[in-house]
């Protein structure tokens, strides 16, 4: 194959080319991989008349002006039939607002949904929905290069794309797991990179579309004047970073002396109102929601349904990562539980409108220590809250999540599972899975621990396509990765820490050490 | 406007078209901007059936098959008669080697450079470069989507696709810093997002082309049994998770009781194999050359060339977000000083293919307190090693840096000019810039405070179109975030530092405090 690389056809999957001997050659990873046609390798050096002439004529397809590129990306003005409203969640409730009335909670108190025309976004075909995504997504036309805004019609149709905060969200590696695939047994393994983002979380995708909208409001009718929250986490991080770009107050409420300012350094840094309160977590919450009542501040808690349609687009960016094939399996962990029902609502509207033929089963993975899901999915869905213990996996510690109706209603309909990790096993398969180039945060140990499991006891198949949502960046999580490979976690013996070789500066000493670890 | 979002044109730059009323009204950023044309506001809310019409065939044009979107962006097998080689940076030394030789130095001990086959890519127009490109970013053929290996016929024209090792490398935000750039007086500033990468750092885009090549040699001739690197920052951490993701060992060899866990726990976490020597940092460079010398250890110190192939792309990348327009000025935060020559050298080899038409101003941003390239620049380029003291841009306290003289070259042959920042001023510049939903590492500091200094004393116009390059995610930096905010550093008052607001639980106080910061 040596001197041929500008005629080797890429290593070919979507169609189930796999195994074969060009895709066993070959290494891929990236945004995806290849497309979706079976080519033998191209083992010639010499390219014939034939194939120049063929390039050279689709490279004239290509050539478009800039103006026929810049108007292939938007539809239309008349082209815009589409909407998307608040509705309840619970289908009894007949709730029904516009997405630009500041509003959390159905008439029944239950929880939103946003709803789209979906007969107004049928109206275009699946390929040109597909061809339509796919030449948007990192290109230059405002604010089409983000993943998320790549599929506006699908997220907000209503917004002005001059009202879009948008930081070039999504677009996140499709991380080809080949080496620790192989460690667990299987051979089509991939890890979703959310956390490699502006503020190194997946928050950033719904955050886009809450700031957005909040934007939107204040521009057109005013009656906003600041966003508040009471996360201390990646929620914060991301709502103080989106509401800086656009000039907008964010709040953070917390509890004094329970939170560290190693913590709280990006809303901090980002210009945040940070208020410590003597009080407890939920002391907080309930503050924050009174306050938020009499006065014009945004609520950006978890139940808002407007961040579940930014996180949506991860389903929608993973199957065209995989040029529109849907995988098997996608294992994501679970804390309140959005992040499952939004990913259902990814791939069921893809389905609906016929971009792709099936679901995917979906796998919650829960951290031991705060499992009220599994704990129901174990017990026929009979859901108990619980009151949390602690978990490395900080970001899921919660023991009644906001969103767990919404997370057992599209675990039914897709046949999904549930699982739960140890905080022993949740480092160790972390460690494990660094060694083959992640960067794992503890939820994502916790992800990868659930997925061995269900491996291991035949669940999920070799050959089956896997993706596993890593949700934030391990440079978030350094201080138990830290201990773990000091083996001072009272929670993990540290069973695959890396140790330091400490000796004296001699090269016979070094190389003595060397050899016992490579070849030389 | 309101209601016309899918008729909306968005703001227009690129052709100077800033300031007309269309783009004043959009919030713009991300993967670039817009494209190069200048079009009316559509403020009808109805297509015609003409523009409807033209809609679907410009969509008709996008729909090429699987097959023919492949073939278009690999070139035709002999189409590849694009080369590259060693050659000595110094042109007295008529050194010349293979990119598959092991090599370091050329004869005359002084650095190497890579040179490309300038007539073989002269073949192609720029128009046809500029469309592959465009058209392999982001997309799913293998190894083309990442930033660096869309632009692989530049970078490393003759390495195999499938010994390629990329994590989806570079792709990177070019941040619209509207409201950094307006409190500072610029209309046009962007910051390029490099360290929103699989490490946190544009170490990434070098060391995909290292270990690519590498693993290249090893699957060619072999020889080499791993990689090796006396570096404690960045460089250790990519070269670690990109020798993890091909399973090739890596080794890092650190001075024992200076370097703490926390500064090391990427290369721990990636499995690098990590030697603690008794000796101090120069001792550990003197070591691993001895060491490299003898047994098939690869060398990835900063003085190879090959990353400065990858490093290079940022200019193409910035270019081609653009919309191929180039900026006036580029701001790079500079120790050992590759970077500057590496983006030189993207932006000579564009304008010399003809994709662009001028070179932009090139500033290299320094430390006070490392500052060498600084002194020279005042001294007539009389350059003199010095000791750096300590700077919170730790990754940039570099005394004698390994490509002084590359520096040098690039700035001389685009009128460059060399900057410097006290700690004080890097920290207070980095917060203020934070505020605008940025998250600065101190090396981004750095850039920024000479930033500031050059558009006060106007060097730097108002209106000229800015980047300052951001070399690593904030994720890194957290600890001196955290000490400027809590105003425990000592060398920084922490004039910008954001206090948290301690108080009773009561709504009251409340909303005492934030109608102080707040419209409420």
């Amino acid at each position: 194959m040596e001197g041929t690389m500008m005629g080797f056809i890429a290593p070919v999957f979507g169609l189930g080319a796999k195994g074969n001997s060009v895709a066993g050659t070959g290494k891929r990873g990236g945004f995806g991989l290849s497309v979706n046609m079976t080519v033998a390798a191209n083992t010639s050096s010499v390219a014939s008349e034939s194939e120049k002439e063929e390039w050279a004529s689709l490279n004239a397809m290509y050539s478009l002006t800039s103006e026929q590129k810049y108007k292939a990306m938007t539809l239309p003005a008349a082209e815009n039939p589409f909407s998307a409203k608040y509705i309840a969640f619970n289908e009894s409730d007949t709730s029904e607002y516009s997405l630009d009335k500041v509003v959390y909670r159905a008439k029944n108190g239950g929880l939103l949904d946003v709803q789209h025309d979906m007969d107004a976004l049928a109206q275009h075909s699946p390929a040109e929905w597909k061809e339509l995504f796919d030449r948007r997504s990192g290109r230059t036309v405002w604010p089409f290069g983000s993943g998320v805004w790549s599929k506006k019609e699908w997220v907000l149709p209503g917004i002005p794309n001059e009202d879009v905060v948008s930081m070039f969200e999504g677009n996140s590696n499709l991380f080809w797991a080949d080496r620790f695939g192989k460690e667990i047994g299987m051979t089509d393994l991939w890890v979703k990179q959310c956390g490699n983002s502006h503020t190194g979380s997946f928050k950033d995708l719904g955050m886009t579309v809450l700031v957005s909208q909040v934007n939107h409001i204040i521009k057109k009718q005013g009656g906003i004047e600041a966003v508040g929250c009471a996360s201390t986490g990646d929620t914060s991080a991301a709502l103080a970073a989106y509401c800086a770009a656009a000039g907008i107050p964010s709040i953070v409420f917390l509890p004094a002396d329970k939170i560290s300012l190693a913590q709280l350094v990006q809303p901090i840094a980002n210009g945040s109102i940070v208020v410590s309160l003597d009080t407890d977590f939920d002391g907080c919450m309930k503050l924050i929601q009174e306050v938020v009542e009499e006065y014009p501040i945004y609520l950006a808690n978890s139940m808002n349904s407007l961040r579940l349609e930014g996180q949506k687009t991860v389903s929608i960016e993973i199957a065209q990562q995989f040029d529109w094939e849907v995988p098997d399996w996608i294992v994501v962990p679970g804390g309140n539980l959005g992040n499952v029902y939004a990913f259902y609502k990814g791939f069921k509207m893809m389905k609906d409108l016929g971009l792709t033929t099936r679901m995917p089963r979906l796998v919650v993975a829960q951290a031991h220590n705060a499992n009220p899901l599994y704990t129901a999915y174990k017990n026929g869905w009979d859901f108990q809250p619980m009151v949390a213990e602690r978990t490395l996996a900080s970001a899921i510690q919660i023991g009644d999540p906001v969103s767990v109706h919404r997370a057992i209603r599209a675990l039914k309909a897709c046949n999904g599972v549930v699982g739960e990790a140890t905080e022993e096993e949740l480092m160790d398969v972390g460690a494990r899975a660094d060694r083959t180039g992640m960067f794992n945060c503890p939820h994502t140990g916790v992800a990868l621990a659930v997925l061995e499991k269900l491996r291991n006891d035949g669940t999920i198949g070799a050959n089956d396509r896997t993706v596993v949502v890593s949700t934030a960046h391990g440079l978030k999580f350094t201080d138990s990765k830290i201990a773990y490979h000091e083996r001072k976690l009272h929670q993990a013996k540290g069973n695959y820490a890396n140790n330091v070789i400490r000796i004296p500066a001699q090269s016979d000493r070094v190389i003595d050490e060397l050899r016992k670890r490579v070849e030389l």
